[in-house]
C-alpha cells in the first residue's frame, strides 16, 4: 500500500468509525451470533495472494461487526459481548501458525489443548509461560509432599537460558521469583544441548527441580539460533517446559527456506513470535502459542482488538507478499554484508542469515566504540552496537516496510566517511608506544 | 467533538501519517533534542478550557515530532531515540495527577522519588506495585537474616484486600506468589480499618509479615469506597504498602465535589486510575502513580505512545469540559435512580454516588435472575448483574461519551416492559404453597 492508497483507505476507516458512532443507537448492545460464528465465514488459511483493501473493508461490516457489541466496542474481553474479538484472534493466529508450519497441537484447530493469544511483547509471553510452568511444578511437588509450602517448593525450581537470551527472560524470573541459571553460549552464540543437559544434571544432583528453559531463535546481539531439535529432547527427557523466543526471526520462518530454523519446535511447550517486528504489523502484536491453556492468558483483563491489524496485513499482503518482503530484506542485508566484506578495513561478526549484519573495524574495541560514537553524533544513521565474547561491534539491521538499496548504500557511505576520519586519527595514536594506548589492554581480535 | 469534526480531524491525521511515511527520508533517525526539552514547550498544568483541534494538531509537528525518531517511530522505549514518548507521558500524567490533587510526592515535578506510567490495565498496575512491595520486603527479611532463602522469605509475606476488590488483585497475588487474605467488607461494601488492623495483628502474632494492601475506590459490584484516611494510618503503622485501585471512580475525583473520595491518599504508596474507563480516553490507558520508582515499571519492554491520546483529550476538553462530562453522567445515573425509586416494585442497593445504579425487584433472587435472563435474551439493553451479601441485583451504568437522557429513559422502559411479564408470571408461581418454590430458600431481603 503506497501513501495515496493509505490516504484513501485511512480516510474510509475514519468515516467508518464516524458512521458507527453517529448511528450507534441502531445497533444492538449485544451481538446475536453464536459462538464459533466467525469460523464459518472465514477461510481456514491465510490467502496465498494479497487481496484488495476493498474486499477487506467489505468484510469488516459483513463478518466482524455482527460479532461486536455496541456497548463495549473494541475493548471487551468477554466472549459474550465481543465474540468477533476473541474469534478473529483465534483464527488469525491459527493462520499465522499454519504459515509457520507449527505442529497442529499448537493450533485451536488442532485436536489437543493448544491455543494462542496476542500479547504486548515477548516479555509477557515468556512471563505467562514461566508462570504456567512454575504452577505445574509447584503443584506436582506439593502433591508428592503435601507439607511443602509454596516458598519451599519455589526454592527448588530452576530455570535456564543462555547468555545470549534477551534480558526479558531475567525480568520474567524476577517477577516469577524463579532462580535463573544463565549458561554460556558457544562460539556462534547458540547454546549447546550438552551445556544445558550438564546444568540440568548438576541441579538434579543437588536436589533441585529444573522447570523452564527459554531458547532463542534469533538472538538480539548477533541473531544466533539455538538448535531446537537438539535442545528439545533434553528438555523432554527431564520434564522441563521449553519456550522458544522467536520474536524477530520467527517471522522469517514463513519462508520455506528459513523454516529449518524452527526444526524441533515439536519438542517445545510454547513459542512466541512478534509480527510487529518483521511482519509489517504495527506495534504491539506478539503471538504466543502454547500446548496447554495457561491459568492466566495475559496480565491484564481487558483486551484490545489487535487481531484486526494482523488479519488486515495477512489478507492484504497474502502469504506470498509477506514472504517476498522478508526475502527482499534478507537480500538487502546480504548486499550490505558484501559491501563490508569488500572493504579490507572491516570484518563481519558471524553469518548473515536474516536481516542483521554485525560488523566491526579490524581493530581494537575502543576504535570501534569511537566509530559508533561518531556515527551517533553525526546523526544521519542510527546503529545500535553490541558485544559478543568480548568483541564490540556495530549492528546494521534492515527495518521492514520501507528500506531500499539506496538507504543501504547511503548508510554504507556514511560509515565510510566517518571511518576515514577515524583511521586517520587512529594512525596518529598508534604511533605512540603500545603501553600508552589503553585500547591494547581490551583487544580480543 | 461531533461526528463531522471527527471525520475532518481524523482525515487530517491520516494525511499526517501518510506525509510522514512519504517523506521519512527527510527526517533524522535520531532526534536532536536534549533530555527535558518538552517541559519547556508545554505548560505545567492541563488547560482549564478546551482547546481547538487545530492548536493540538499544530503542536504535533512543533512539539512532538522534534522528539521522535524516524527509525523507531512510536514504539521505542528508549529515552534516547524517542524522548517525546517518555517526556509527554511524564507531563500528561503530572497534569492528570494535579487534576486529581494527588500529593506532590507522586508527581515527577515533586521533590521526591515519585513518578507514574501508563499501563494496559489495573491488573498490571496492581502487579507492578505488589512486586515492588514484595521485593522490598524480601530484601529487608534477608538483610535481617542472610540465611533466609527467597522462598522462606516469601512464605512469611501476606497481602490483604476486601471481598469487594476486583479479582485482578487475586490474579496479581497468584503471579507474585504472595498469600492473600480476603477480608469481609462492611454493610456498605467498604473495608473497615478495624478489620484490617485485626488481620494484620493476627498475622504478626503468627510470625508473618504483612506486606501489601489493596484498597478500592469504587468497587466493581456496588461502587463502594474504602476509607483511605482510616485505612492508610493502619498500613503506615505496620509498614504495609497500600495501593489504591481507583480504576473507574478515580476519574470522578477531578471534580472538587468528588475529591473527598481520595481523602487519605497521602498515606498510600501507589494509586492507579484508568482514564479509559471514564475520562473519554480510548482503551487502553491506566495511570499508575507511585512514591518510589519500581525496579520494573511494566511487564513488557516496548511501549506504545499512549500519552498522545491522553494529552489530546486533556487539551481538547480541558479540565472544565471533563468535569462537566463526569457531572452529566452522575446526573443521568441519579435520574435513573429516581425512576427506580418511584416504582414500588423496585429497590436500590446502596447509594448512587457516581455513575452506577444497583437495583432489584423487591423479591427473591431467582425472580431477579429471571429478569436479568429475560433482558439478556431481549437484547435491547445490556446490564451486568452482581451479588452483594447474598442479594442478586442488576447494575445500570452510564457509559461515558454518548449516553443521554433518552437512552436512560429507553432502558427504563425496556426494564419495565420485561418486569411486567415477570411479575405476572411470578404472581402465578407465588400462589403455590411456599415449599414448592425453590426461590424461598435463597431469599435474603
Amino acid at each position: 500500500m503506497d501513501a495515496d492508497e493509505f490516504r484513501r483507505s485511512g480516510g474510509e476507516m475514519v468515516d467508518f468509525i464516524a458512521d458507527y458512532l453517529q448511528n450507534i443507537r441502531q445497533r444492538r448492545p449485544l451481538p446475536a451470533v453464536s459462538p464459533g460464528y466467525l469460523k464459518k465465514l472465514i477461510s481456514e488459511e491465510a490467502p496465498s495472494d494479497g487481496e484488495s483493501w476493498e474486499s477487506v473493508k467489505d468484510d469488516i461490516e459483513k463478518v466482524i461487526m455482527p460479532g461486536v457489541s455496541s456497548a463495549h466496542t473494541f475493548r471487551e474481553p468477554l466472549l459474550a459481548s465481543s465474540p468477533a474479538c476473541t474469534e478473529l484472534e483465534m483464527i488469525a493466529l491459527d493462520w499465522l501458525g499454519k504459515m509457520l508450519r507449527l505442529p497442529q497441537d499448537f493450533l485451536f484447530s488442532g485436536e489437543r489443548q493448544g491455543g494462542s493469544i496476542i500479547l504486548g511483547g515477548a516479555s509477557e509471553a515468556i512471563l505467562i509461560s514461566l508462570i504456567s510452568a512454575r504452577k505445574a511444578a509447584i503443584n506436582k511437588l506439593r502433591c508428592l509432599d503435601p507439607q511443602l509450602t509454596n516458598g519451599q517448593a519455589l526454592d527448588k525450581l530452576v530455570a535456564y537460558t543462555s547468555d545470549q537470551t534477551h534480558c526479558c527472560m531475567e525480568k520474567s524470573c524476577l517477577i516469577g521469583l524463579v532462580s535463573l541459571t544463565i549458561l554460556p553460549s558457544d562460539t556462534t552464540g547458540a547454546l549447546s544441548w550438552e551445556t544445558l543437559e550438564a546444568a540440568i544434571c548438576r541441579d538434579l544432583a543437588r536436589g533441585l527441580v529444573p522447570v523452564f528453559f527459554c531458547a532463542t531463535i534469533g538472538t538480539t546481539s548477533t541473531c544466533a539460533f539455538d538448535n531446537l531439535a537438539e535442545l528439545g529432547p533434553v528438555c523432554n527427557k527431564y520434564g522441563v517446559w521449553m519456550h522458544v523466543d522467536a520474536a524477530y526471526a520467527g517471522s522469517a520462518c514463513i519462508c520455506p527456506e528459513f523454516r529449518y530454523l524452527l526444526d524441533g519446535v515439536e519438542h517445545c511447550t510454547s513459542i512466541s513470535v512478534s509480527p510487529h517486528k518483521w511482519l509489517l504489523v504495527n506495534y504491539d502484536c506478539t503471538a504466543l502459542w502454547t500446548l496447554s491453556h495457561p491459568q492466566h492468558w495475559q496480565v491484564n483483563m481487558g483486551r484490545r482488538f489487535r487481531s484486526l491489524k494482523l488479519w488486515f496485513v495477512l489478507r492484504m499482503y497474502g502469504v506470498k507478499g509477506l514472504q517476498e518482503r522478508i526475502r527482499q530484506d534478507v537480500h538487502l542485508a546480504k548486499q550490505f554484508a558484501q559491501m563490508v566484506k569488500a572493504d579490507s578495513r572491516f570484518e563481519l561478526i558471524g553469518d548473515v542469515t536474516l536481516g542483521l549484519v554485525c560488523f566491526r573495524l579490524k581493530h581494537c574495541n575502543c576504535v570501534n566504540e569511537e566509530l559508533h560514537e561518531k556515527l551517533k553524533s553525526d546523526r544521519r544513521i542510527h546503529l545500535i552496537p553490541s558485544s559478543f565474547k568480548g568483541k564490540f561491534f556495530l549492528r546494521f539491521v534492515i527495518c521492514p516496510a520501507s528500506t531500499q538499496l539506496q538507504d543501504v548504500s547511503f548508510a554504507w557511505s556514511v560509515i565510510n566517511e566517518i571511518t576515514d576520519g577515524i583511521t586517520r586519527h587512529c594512525a596518529t595514536r598508534r604511533a605512540k608506544p603500545p603501553g600508552s594506548c589503553a585500547c591494547i589492554t581490551i583487544r580480543h581480535s
